[in-house]
Parts: structure tokens; C-alpha cells; sequence
């Protein structure tokens, strides 16, 4: 074909754009949507209510149709503990284990000088304000878990967290590194296996 | 979290119903939308452009956002051929291949009476009109090409369609079954070699 209709180049793009979708996907895609009008309408709609709709819990960064998250909102929950973690997803991912009842912080991401991402982009500031905050409160926060990638960066991120969060009064903690549930030891590399050494948990004393 | 915010469900469905994309893809995608609300919005707006400028070519059924097609209208291509392909994806992918300059029809899928699927409801029938219109004008087609899948279903409606060209004065062929360039022998099943030796093509007599 000499070329494809304009508009269908451009709704390409847009799905190009999106994580995991390469051009291959974005035509497959681009071309499902021009079968079904009513559905690319529909979509259409989706996509504008949740910019109208959704948007960072004003205490926490969750993302919420109203100023509180259901979290932050529930009385049900630890209000003593706040779990940092980098990004959305990894929220919902601790969320769905369903055995966690405290609070949540939701960072942009994570410290990356490179990237021009330093401690105020990512919401460290608000994180600290908030556990501030909270000694005023009825209930202060006790216990800081970072729950972030065991990367260069989120490691990274943590360290600087902690060293921030000294002198506040609160515990830091940080989740354990070891190897995932149901993993067979060969799969892992050394330095995960070195790691799940040096933070063995007792049995028996 | 107790729930997701009712909007960002909505929009994941919607992902969900696109072809290849899970329910973990899903999210991603979603949540990838709530972080840009001006790229959602230019989505919206890509997605509601295509429904209202892009549809079938009323001559041969490709996508446009003309009555005819860029192919249909083009004064180069060679009216005398026209090659069948069940989608326009397929379409797109004989094009780029470079070397072909007829023109084509694009059936609405492939005759299945599983699943409803006529000589009507795919095409057929608007297929045959327009080889039989060709015959009274100055371009006549000459031979229709089946590009259409080897499967059961491709190889149902191939011979369907030859059946229903026969006695129109037409040559009718088949796109050859064979090994893909570039693969080796040991990669394909007994069926394709049998095909690969059946179709061979003589080089010295």
C-alpha cells in the first residue's frame, strides 16, 4: 500500500508508545480498533474519564478517584506503619498478598541522578513531612518498611531514605532479599545466594 | 488496595479486549495511562479520528479514508490481477514485499460454518460482482490470485472461490506452499515437505 490512511499512522503511534508494544503489536492492534467503531468509541471514552477521574491520593501517591485512597481512607488499616514503595503496581502486587494492613507510600520512581530524578521529584520531601506530621497525630508512625527493587538505584534510594529518616524516631526496615518462594536454589546467581546467607532467619536456638 | 478506582477497571478491559494483551499487560498499559493525561487524551482523540475517517474501500474493501483506496486509485497498478487475502494485514504484508502491482480484494475473514461465516457475510459474493463488472470495461481482470491461509479453513474458501470463478473466464491461482526462506528443512512437519515436493519448480529441462 502506498501508505496507510493518516489517521490510522497516528492511533499506530499512540500504541507504540504504550510499555511492551512494538510496531508489530501497534498494527495489530491499530487494525483491531478500525473493525470495531464502537468499541474504538467506547475505549476513546475510558481513556478521557480516567484523565477526568483518577488521580494521586493526597496523602499517599496511590491513585484514586477521590482526595483520599480507600487505604489511606479506612479506618481498618495500621495507621503506625508506612510501606514506601516505588511505584503503583508494586502496591497493588503487596495489596493482592493480602497479609499486609498498614499504609503505603507511593514514590515517582526512584533516585537517579542521571535522569535529573533527586529526592523532591520522586516525593521523598512529602514522605518525610508526612511521618512528621504524624507525631502530632493520635497515631504516629512507628515503623518505615522500604519495600523497593534491589537494584543500583533502589538501593540507592534506600540508603538515602534511611540516612533521612534518622533521628525521626521510627524503625526503618526493608524487605528481605533471599530467594522467591518456590525457586530452586541452582536458578539463582551468587550474589542472590550470598544475600540469602547473610539474612538467614533462625529456627531453632 | 480494596478496590481499583471504578474508571481505571473500565479502561482495562478495554485493553483487555485487544488482541495479545493479558490481564498483567493490561494493568501495565492502564497504569501507564493514568501517568500521562495528555498522552491519554491525544489517544482518545487518535481512536475517535480513526472511527470517523477510516473505512472499507468500497471497491475492494481495503482500509482508506477515500471512497477508493490509494491501491484502487492508483493509475500504476495492473488491473488485470487481482489477488484475494482474508485481511488487511495480509494486504500490508504483500505490499511490503515490493514486487506486486495488481490489485486486491480483502474478504471479511474466511468462509467458517462454525462460527456463521457465509460466502456472503466474508465477501464472496462482492468479489464475483466485481470480476464480472471488470468484464465490461476497458480492464477486464484476467487472473485471480488466492493469498489466503493453508489451514483448514483458508483451504475450505480457496476452493470455494475457485469453484465459484470457474466459467468466468478467468485464471485462477494459489499462492505456492513451501518451505519460508531462510528455514531449514529439519524445522517443518511432514505436511509442508510433502507440499515443498508436490509444488516443485523444474530449473533445467
Amino acid at each position: 500500500m502506498d501508505e496507510f490512511p493518516e489517521s490510522l499512522n497516528v492511533l499506530m503511534d499512540h500504541f507504540r508508545r504504550l510499555p511492551t508494544i512494538g510496531k508489530k503489536t501497534a498494527q495489530r492492534l491499530a487494525l483491531h480498533v478500525v473493525k470495531d467503531p464502537d468499541e474504538a468509541r467506547a475505549f476513546a471514552e475510558a481513556l478521557v474519564a480516567v484523565t477526568e477521574h483518577v488521580h494521586r491520593c493526597r496523602e499517599c501517591g496511590n491513585i484514586t478517584e477521590d482526595e483520599l485512597c480507600s487505604i489511606c481512607r479506612s479506618p481498618k488499616r495500621d495507621r503506625a506503619i508506612i510501606t514506601v514503595v516505588e511505584d503503583v503496581s508494586n502496591l497493588m502486587a503487596i495489596e493482592r498478598g493480602g497479609s499486609y494492613y498498614g499504609l503505603y507510600h507511593v514514590l515517582n520512581g526512584l533516585l537517579s541522578p542521571m535522569a535529573d530524578r533527586g529526592p523532591e521529584e520522586i516525593g521523598l520531601d512529602d514522605l518525610l513531612a508526612r511521618v512528621e506530621r504524624s507525631k502530632a497525630s493520635d497515631t504516629p508512625v512507628e515503623e518505615v518498611i522500604l519495600a523497593i527493587s534491589a537494584t543500583v538505584e533502589g538501593e540507592t534510594t534506600m540508603l538515602f531514605l534511611a540516612d533521612q529518616l534518622k533521628g525521626m524516631g521510627v524503625k526503618v526496615s526493608r524487605i528481605a532479599s533471599g530467594i522467591p518462594v518456590g525457586g530452586s536454589l541452582e536458578y539463582y546467581d551468587e550474589l542472590t545466594l550470598a544475600r540469602a546467607m547473610a539474612e538467614r532467619r533462625t529456627l531453632e536456638e
